[in-house]
């Protein structure tokens, strides 16, 4: 007989213990296993063109417009819907990206491997606020500074970190930002900052180019989600350590695409449990509406699924001016998260509660036990493509996912 | 008859309404106000060679080494005994410096600038850890390290400095690192973090020496007190403007020598009162104990005076695994400080608090009827010179400088 507890304890043993350390920035062709030329790789489980949302078919544009494959939307849908260009999850090729997460073949991505198990996982670079790709905004001006990212950035990034051999240690610096008012998620502000410190004597050191390294060091210090990405594709590495463990109920990946919500989980293989996304619930941007809010969507659920993000509320009591609600919220969403998960994490404390570990690993049997669903924050990109962000809130996963996922689980497990 | 509550007012409104900003980087004697060639500054309220502590007297040493003034511990010693170099607190003369404080003329200091009020303050630029001058270190290493910091560094900050019109505001940096877990006197990483993000495009702008910007960008971001000491100067420029009030109880200068505790008041003009300095409470490093301790030293509460520092300790409950003590207690220091002060402030805000302000004006009137002398966050220096920092801890001062206060305070106002 299966034996879930021991299986659960390997499964999150794993995800605490995997080290995933900022290692370089390449092309994603070169570098993400499975990427070719025809591909989209997308935030959540896998979606058609027919059944995406606004922003996700709008970064779908934007991307093939960046890669030089399509020169406005109707060239763009007539390549997806026509199956020449195909769309598949970032999940299913170690990857993860924000929002619509759309990654394209030439897009720089981060490397981030996991010194313990070997595993590595990818994640694009991050866009800042605004009109940006990842909301599905895709205009003239959206894909210029994605180019300048690429073509830029990106190889500057690339040498200064193939100057550091150490790398960048993602969990060490997660551990400290959580220390300093970040969930890792929503409010990555210290993260992004101790980034930013780190980076800058390395692209300082291998910039011959005076404007375009201050340039790069203003992009990457003005913006507080600089870390985002780079933590999640930690999350993800730290996630896949657990991952595929026999008879484990824990949580392995949870997505959104926009119009699903996706969970895998550690037993069960790479199979998707999906449900239709609920909507966010926050604090909108001036001239918005809840009216205007896209469904839930992004692959930034990776950061709840490895133990920080909405689990970590606790740490970041100032994100409530952010995604509303008021510091006690914020402790009550962590304290609400250990009933529903394994483990207490190693590295990852809360200097409020005691240095407390936050909730880590969702088991499955206790979400649908209890009926508690994850809690995640969340940013809202606008319904409509072309617009981006409209503000930023608090969302869970529907419980269809978790309750198939366990009839999926008695059906391998418990029938023999 | 004098309106006490409206003074205190007025004296803390303009402590609060004072803006400090980061205006640019100078040589000691170019710019501190009454600087000269034979002049040493140094912490606290006034000393003399006879009563100075083992690391005022280190620090005393380095710094005329460091000037070529002396080559030894009895050159200088002479110099000093005799009278040909003078010693004058840095407060007198609009600075302020950590620990021992001591800034000799050659020495690059930051300039602040309140542009609410007009008026400005110093502080000289932060060692980094180890064996320090601040802590009474004066080896080669450590004078070495000094010429590195004022020729080389020194230049590189005033250029960078130079190339940005509006200056780096500290307070608007402040009330941010409030909300990432610095209390802004013995924690300082988020804001060294931002502090150092803010100056690396500047850096990298005017440096065309790679091997100089990155060195410049690891020292900076590798001390987590890199910010201190334009915080201590901003904090100066803040309390300065709530000085010479009128009839206000307001203490605007709490400072160290490790001799004597000295404070000044509002309305008290530049009269010090001082008492013999308690010795810190707190953690040790490894290899020393209480014994080790020299007496509580430093300009550094000025934070505690403008608000901050041990008043701020509820933002920051991770300083408890480096002063000692639980979150809880550092919730309940804050609280305390409530007690004592006349305002919540304006700009320096607490999450956990319900976005409270911090407890800031120290009330020397409510000091003395409720029994409760301030709480200050402090590092500990060892009582010999040479040795440097042995630990970090809490203190108060002595309440005897707030009963002689209020009896100047008495006769002063109330004997007409």
């Amino acid at each position: 007989m299966i034996d879930i507890e021991q299986a659960n304890e390997t499964a999150v043993n794993r995800m605490m213990e995997a080290r995933p350390i900022l290692k370089g920035v390449a092309t994603a062709r070169d570098v993400i296993p499975g990427m070719r030329d025809n591909l989209l790789l997308h935030a959540g489980p896998p979606i058609t063109w027919e059944r995406a949302s606004g922003p996700m078919r709008g970064a779908i544009v934007g991307a093939l417009i960046f890669e030089g494959l399509a020169h406005d939307w109707e060239s763009a849908e007539k390549l997806v819907t026509s199956g020449e260009i195909e769309l598949e999850p970032c999940h299913e090729h170690n990857a993860v990206g924000p929002m619509a997460g759309v990654t394209s073949p030439s897009m720089k991505v981060y490397i981030i491997e996991n010194v313990t198990h070997g595993n590595k996982a990818y994640s694009n670079l991050n866009e800042g606020y605004g009109k940006v790709l990842r909301y599905g905004a895709y205009s003239e001006d959206v894909i210029t500074k994605l180019r300048w990212m690429n073509d830029e950035m990106g190889p500057v990034l690339a040498d200064a970190l193939a100057t550091n051999e150490d790398g960048i240690d993602i969990r060490a610096l997660l551990a400290e930002a959580l220390h300093m008012g970040d969930e890792g998620h929503n409010r990555n502000k210290a993260g992004s900052f101790i980034f930013t410190s780190k980076l800058a004597p390395l692209i300082a050191q291998v910039t011959k180019n005076n404007d375009l390294a201050a340039k790069i060091l203003k992009f990457l210090g003005d913006n507080a989600l600089s870390v985002l990405n780079p933590v999640m594709a930690a999350c993800k590495a730290m996630a896949d350590a657990g991952h595929n463990i026999e008879g484990s109920t824990v949580v392995t990946t949870m997505a959104r695409n926009g119009t699903d919500f996706g969970i895998r989980v550690s037993g069960l293989g790479n199979q998707w449990f999906t449900a239709p996304v609920e909507t966010p619930q926050g604090l909108y941007f001036s001239g918005f509406t809840a009216e205007d809010a896209s469904g839930d969507i992004g692959d930034s659920t990776i950061t709840e699924t490895a133990g920080i993000g909405g689990f970590a509320m606790a740490a970041a009591p100032a994100i409530v001016t952010f995604v509303s609600g008021t510091p006690q919220d914020a402790l009550n969403a962590t304290l609400e998260m250990y009933e529903i998960t394994v483990a207490e994490h190693k590295y990852f404390t809360i200097p409020y509660l005691d240095f407390r570990g936050t909730p880590t690993g969702v088991d499955i049997r206790k979400v649908v036990e209890l009926g508690i669903p994850p809690r995640i924050n969340t940013g809202i990109a606008h319904k409509e493509a072309g617009v981006g962000q409209v503000g930023a809130g608090l969302v869970r996963p529907p419980m269809a996912i978790f309750e198939q996922a366990l009839m999926a689980y008695a059906e391998k497990y418990l029938n023999d």
